[in-house]
């Protein structure tokens, strides 16, 4: 075992934080107050490699493994929490479309989706089926060489303002074993598209609805064979859970740091706040949670490289944990910052708002525990525990 | 001992449910997202007695005792937290000038204030004085038959829309003993206020900087004695916390309602949400702790009603303990909501964001934590845990 | 509503103070350790009125209403919890002879055990059945005027050691509607005690597998009807359910007060360890989650002497509440004493060890949860949460 | 990095799984109840190497780094929890002298002490000093080549049935700066023994009180300089304290292990417990809770073999959360087991009680968080949090 980062990884890492602190950390109060999807910074974010993280260099992408990944999210994060989360999401559908793809596909989209210049969309939910994925609606007919699309996917990040659908449809039996995956052009004629929902946070990236009425779409745009969709879909969101994790442990570990700080300069009864034993311990305790939550994503990762049997279990543990976890911790930190922490001139609550959702999208924390449940009670178990 | 509310606390509350869902609920999103201050509401409010609520009769109050002062608040906080959160302000501060004003400034402003047709601020944190409140440096200074205030108070509920503001000063030492408590009208030259705050939450109230730079006061606006506005101050903030408390068991029990109603209708995997182990075992906790909230509010304000030397203690126990757990039913309603308890076209996230404030002012829960624990380990322990 | 004690409830309060302090808590240590069940304690106790507390006074009992029940039921936890434990069980065991005994039965039985000479054990877990106890099939088939009984109870509180077993059988269908419950005498033949188990705590009390092997019974033992047991059981655990709940805020007061005295007398870092804000924010949390368990337990026993419909839920969240919290209460008093939390020098590993198994019995916390949740999502929610 | 575990770990981790199963699990339950040291264990034990895990080869050890030596702690805790915790003590001990001892020192201790044979106490507790292990006041005068050694010890783990006490005393001025360390062997005229200290769990080892009157040690006895002492035990403490940690981690997963197998075999309401939605979520809470505090001890385990200069901070964290969080996890089993979980003839029992003490010792979970705390708000915070 080696807990130590190499010079490699001390490098994506040092690029990454750089690029948080002065490409992003600066305008994410603006895109949050804003409702500013911040098209122009993910050209920039490509050009560092960052749009394509864990795609094979082959397809346009840099090839990391996902540990590695998980490394340059954490510190996007700590500059636009809710940025860093439409990036990884945006990882996420372009490494389907890169693995699964037909040739032709992959040639005509990958390049331009590595670099940022154009985005993906990952479409699964439904107004109907959130937690019970695998009971969606969305239709798609073959009618010759095209399949012909109808239904409705909702709260899909990007929609509107992103190119490429990665979208689920059934095109076969009830359940899981009748969905496929395919890529639609988010200009097809034929799709409409909601109103941008209010949200809590989660600001910089525009949520819709997305309707589907008579869209027609190559079969050749299918990500691998009929039926193949949720194995699909799942496979993703092993890695997009550790993503949407590592977003949490930046926005958290930020709020660790301004916190520390905070409590150094701001007095109260004659003394720094940072002398009351209270804020030392609070303070201990989101460290130490932090730190947990940051190896409980690594050790997933690093299971999820090593294509690990028990991959999915250690996702969800790590989306599970880290979620909370983090959520919390950004919690305390408002509580350290009193008043100022709940005001929109500190980032505190923009932290502790983005990382709300966490607990409950790419699988809710419910359904995470239903997945570790069902190894712990197989035989399986010794894996996971000992 | 009596659990049971009686025929006249029946009928208070439900004016004020009824106020609630009528006049308040329906407008309740779109004060928050266009941070209307309601203050045809107050007018409407002070008509029923709500802007006036333990204020004596005499004074043009409607003279509930303290408790079912909370029963109303509650209630309220159902439909905006918010606002019920300024109107348990206002009551505050203006049961202040009834307690302690002359009778000229009595007669001048309690009417209008207790109808709503005025408004009330209460002035007492400063950018560098929060929880260490006696610190306070705004000073006022005496010249004849006037005091010149020089001087900064921050996080102002309604500053800039009230008109009267209740304002603590320093008149002599340091420490709690030097202040003196002056009502300011809100318009007196001199007077400066900053851009309202931009808040997670509290929408529907601005919150201001104000400034006073040499603002001349009569000196018969004092309230009480010099040297006693500590003392009034804080003696006002007994009965202000279990009335922050009461808006956050409103909320959470709004909450509730929600969020069992909406299991019900939900469904997942062909069954309702609520047929689900966890969602039962949530909302039963969910419900259990909002009654003990309740509970601790509702002995604090018997507390207070009879004056006994223990109250402090008891409403710091009942704004730590109701203002804790019930941000917390909130937070967990979100979670059975999925993602619709992230957006706004849902209330939940709003209760979510409003009560996330409650429980840092009017002292901060950690400053509740100091209250409760100086009396217990003092002779007078055993009346706090027997 | 009112808060407060009459002079009547003070006055039981001392009783049963003075009773703990001097007969219950100089022996505890010794109970626990030797594991002593204390049968001239409870004669002692019997001529106080405690072994029948609300019991009505024709039948022995000095007929507390089920409030002031818990009063004298909380003090005596201070003194031995365990102890007060069995108390609680024989009160309700004896209260369900006396509502529903023949007269010939309570005149042969009621005076005896409401004075303590002879005891009562409730005997309704079997080991097949422990939450779901409406499967219980302990049979009892009739036989002329007797019943005769074969099958076998577990974790019976004092059985092998009692007088009086109020026996939950089947006499009918499966389900709850086919079971009865019969007053069986201890040394009626073919009654067969197993060992005393051993327990993490409730040592002053054993605890025994009570098997019956053709065990003949009068039909004239039975109470009320057959048919009839299940809804007994269940109403005498509401009642039971507060009891239990009582004697774990006796525990956690106990540990709260003895916490309070011991970080005054401790010193280190020249300090007392009760100047560390650490310390004193454990306390003051402490002392809160006290005082909310013994409200939820008065406002769950108001509703049982109402014969509040919603009396059921109400014991539910007080006992699921109270035993939870004040078992937090007690762990916490152990880190706050150190080490010395830790031996059996110090009172306070007893109180732990005693309340951990409340949440456990008399309906598991689990089963609380089912029983809130169930009038949760029903149309009477209402009176349930407003 | 890397999380896999090599093929030498791997063995190391089956031998000490085997020792654990087939050695120490069939007695613990008789070691608890019954209060017996188990010599001939160490015996065994130390034949394995298990005595002197991390102590260099060329001292008799087996020369593991940290990390591999808390696998196998972990191992041996499943079997026996309180075994294994002085088993871990005893091995700080000697690796103390083995670090620090003279030459004579060693070659008269080091080998009887790595088989077994011998057995050693870490004595640094005193009454007075317990968070403040520095004002410790036992003295040692120097009188020509021995020293004179008076004061007491309290708490000390073996004492009373080990061969060596490593003990720490006053040679020079307040502080720790005054404090040396010196080997004492155990049956040196002048030691005089409490008696056993009767504690709530850690039963298979006595706990006495140490005191020395007049007690003379040659001055070779000596571990490093003087004045050194202080610096040596804290050194030792953060070892000490991943292995306490570990300790948690073994007694939490047999609680995990036993509680899946027992919610599949016992059956309530026509179904496995194993069923039911909250049984599944606890399970996966507790598990995912072990493999996060398994990681933190892993993590603090790698910098203590790197030397980091952040490993006291790293060991801390460990430390604090690992025994909180595992003592939840054993809190939890128990609920999980029913009635069954509060009873002696189940283990989960035991290795609640005997994880319990884990938060206290080896310094209290409050001192962790000041050592947290203190890096946090130095200039050394990026290391920790990044």
């Amino acid at each position: 075992m080696n807990y130590e980062l190499n010079e490699d990884q001390i490098a994506f890492q040092e690029t990454a934080r750089k690029f948080a602190e002065t490409s992003m950390a600066p305008h994410a109060a603006r895109w949050d107050a804003e409702h500013i999807f911040p098209t122009e910074l993910f050209v920039e974010a490509g050009a560092l490699g960052f749009m394509s993280l864990y795609v094979p260099e082959e397809d346009g992408g840099i090839g990391l493994c996902r540990l590695d990944s998980t490394l340059v999210i954490e510190e996007l994060a700590t500059g636009c929490t809710s940025t860093a989360a439409y990036i990884s999401i945006h990882n996420m559908a372009l490494n389907m479309l890169a693995r699964y793809g037909s040739a032709a596909l992959k040639a005509y989209w990958c390049e331009a989706l590595a670099s940022g210049q154009r985005l993906a969309s990952y479409c699964l939910t439904e107004p109907g089926s959130g937690s019970d994925a695998a009971s969606l609606s969305t239709r798609a007919d073959r009618d010759g060489d095209q399949y012909i699309i109808n239904g409705s996917k909702c709260f899909i990040s990007g929609a509107g303002d992103t190119d490429l659908l990665i979208t689920m449809v059934r095109t076969g039996e009830p359940g899981p074993r009748g969905i496929t995956c395919v890529a639609i052009p988010a200009d097809t004629a034929g799709i409409h598209y909601g109103k941008a929902e209010e949200k809590m946070g989660w600001n910089s990236q525009p949520t819709r609805t997305v309707t589907f009425e008579n869209v027609k779409v190559p079969v050749e745009n299918r990500l691998a064979e009929e039926g193949q969709g949720f194995k699909l879909a799942m496979e993703a969101l092993d890695g997009g859970r550790i993503n949407i994790a590592a977003c949490s442990v930046g926005a958290a570990r930020a709020s660790v740091e301004l916190s520390s700080a905070y409590v150094q300069e701001r007095k109260q009864f004659d003394r720094p706040v940072a002398d009351f034993q209270n804020t030392q311990f609070k303070l201990a305790d989101m460290a130490t949670q932090l730190v947990a939550s940051r190896q409980m994503i690594r050790l997933a990762a690093a299971k999820l490289d090593q294509g690990s049997p028990d991959r999915a279990s250690f996702c969800a543990m790590a989306k599970r944990f880290a979620t909370d976890t983090c959520f919390s911790i950004c919690d305390e930190a408002i509580q350290l910052h009193g008043g100022y922490g709940y005001i929109r001139e500190y980032p505190i609550e923009r932290y502790f708002r983005d990382t709300r959702v966490h607990r409950i999208l790419e699988g809710t924390n419910e359904i995470m525990r239903l997945v570790i449940a069902r190894q712990l009670l197989s035989e399986r178990r010794g894996t996971l525990i000992e």
